[in-house]
């Protein structure tokens, strides 16, 4: 089950001696700034598959040294955060595992756990020393992406799922815990599936709801998108994502993502049923749960 | 057909002598300080139905005057702008009728107009000289409510629709749409049941689709609320909202609401499918069309 960590494991502060971010876009520029403005990790090294953003990341403060290979910016490290598109995390994780010393960790920030942590950990046998696979999922980023929209202050105040397996050696996961708590995040530990059921829920879903609304009304007159008020911006934000991402990310959760969708079909039809029938108690209700649920959500500043 | 108004006609400013605000929460205050900041109202008067809120609304910098009821308030008006809950609108309009001289304008602040309008506009025939009913929908607000919250920008850029019908006098439109341009807002002019159908797009349906993912998620374990990152957040914002007044208004636009929900509903069932049976090129273009229609919607700072 899920378990906030407690306060006293965050009162021992975490440095991480190399800190290797592999394929930094919006979330792995920030988890690189946020480690420098914060002092948890003392020497960032970096590999970026194309050669041009290498070329970009050379310059940055944040960057100690850039790599041409994956390979190569993982040898010496203390923690790899891997911040490619979920189908590439696995393989990747797989191919630095033989330049890992002892006691590495390695973990990912994919928006998808279950599958992925155990095709990852597939390569990181916890029965002999070595290092050790965790994931993580900060729960962070925005519709942008590219180094460029990285921030130092993008974790504060969020969540931040590290998802070990009940083999996953303890000390790895504390360490982990304690480097995204110094980087602002509230941790919580849960198994990889119980995370997939959740973020099926509060991520992939509203993205889908989203996607869906924007889908309808790009079939109806153009003029409309711009007479639109604040509510439509909100609601619709994130079906900026990046359409070939959250492809990858609904192909790895689809068992959960095709219940919640099928959760949420469901409401909207009783709903219809109610406005439809003039079912004033029923549709009052769904209302009304609705904003009770919504008043109380957390709000970050 | 929808027109956006010419430049020309704004250049002439409206100022209008005695500009008398009903029902006055939100929009209502945010439009009697937009009047009395950007200089479109010389008097502002105002009439609320509970004896509390006229006792807070003395003491207000935008306020000249409180009246104990509509047709007090109404007198010697040269325009009404009745923000009271959609189906009080029309029994308003038709109390202060007797009250108001030939030339005034009365308006509304409604989320739906079509049958709104029809019923509103029953008491003030256009045949003879008298006063003028023309229905307005300012595309601002927030989930927010009560005059405390208004604000002299609210309306900055925001769309206003301005409805007449057929017989509707010109002159009062034209005035109306200059009166909303001077406030900020950006003014288009349709028929009430063009709009209706807009806003059943634009406006209700996002609502519902946030009310239902929170009503849905009113059913799952508590802590996943805070376990969300921005994305919720964003997405289910407008679902605040009152559902008592949501009630109101998806009642009066029930035939256009149930045809967009029904829509969005076979768009969800699309993507379910394209999900489920690993159609890949069909979740990718329901994922791009979206991102396609929501890059060009149109930010207002």
């Amino acid at each position: 089950m899920a378990g906030h960590c407690s306060a006293a494991l965050f009162a021992q502060p975490v440095v991480v001696e190399q800190l290797t971010i592999l394929a930094p876009g919006l979330l792995g520029a920030s988890v690189a700034m946020a480690a420098r403005r914060f002092g948890a990790a003392r020497r960032i090294v970096v590999w970026a598959r194309r050669p041009e953003v290498r070329v970009q990341l050379e310059t940055l403060p944040w960057c100690d040294a850039v790599h041409a290979t994956p390979e190569a910016a993982a040898r010496g490290a203390d923690l790899v955060v891997i911040c490619a598109p979920v189908e590439n995390i696995a393989p990747l994780a797989a191919a630095i595992r033989p330049h890992l010393a002892t006691g590495a960790i390695v973990t990912d920030v994919g928006s998808v756990k279950g599958e992925l942590c155990r095709r990852a950990s597939a390569a990181f046998p916890t029965d002999a020393p070595g290092p050790v696979f965790v994931g993580s999922h900060p729960m962070a980023g925005s519709e942008k992406c590219g180094h460029e929209a990285g921030t130092a202050e993008l974790f504060q105040g969020r969540s931040c799922f590290v998802t070990p397996f009940d083999d996953t050696p303890p000390a790895a996961v504390e360490t982990l815990v304690r480097f995204w708590a110094a980087l602002g995040c509230e941790v919580v530990t849960m198994n990889p599936d119980q995370h997939d059921e959740i973020v099926a829920h509060v991520s992939h879903l509203p993205h889908l709801a989203a996607a869906c609304l924007c889908a309808l009304l790009a079939g109806k007159n153009s003029n409309w998108r711009n007479l639109a008020g604040p509510g439509l911006r909100d609601t619709t934000r994130v079906a900026s994502g990046d359409p070939k991402l959250w492809r990858g990310i609904l192909h790895e959760n689809r068992d959960e993502v095709l219940r919640a969708l099928r959760s949420y079909q469901d409401e909207l039809q009783a709903l219809h049923a109610a406005l439809a029938n003039r079912n004033d108690l029923e549709l009052l209700a769904i209302l009304e749960r609705g904003k009770a649920w919504r008043d109380k959500i957390r709000v970050i500043p």
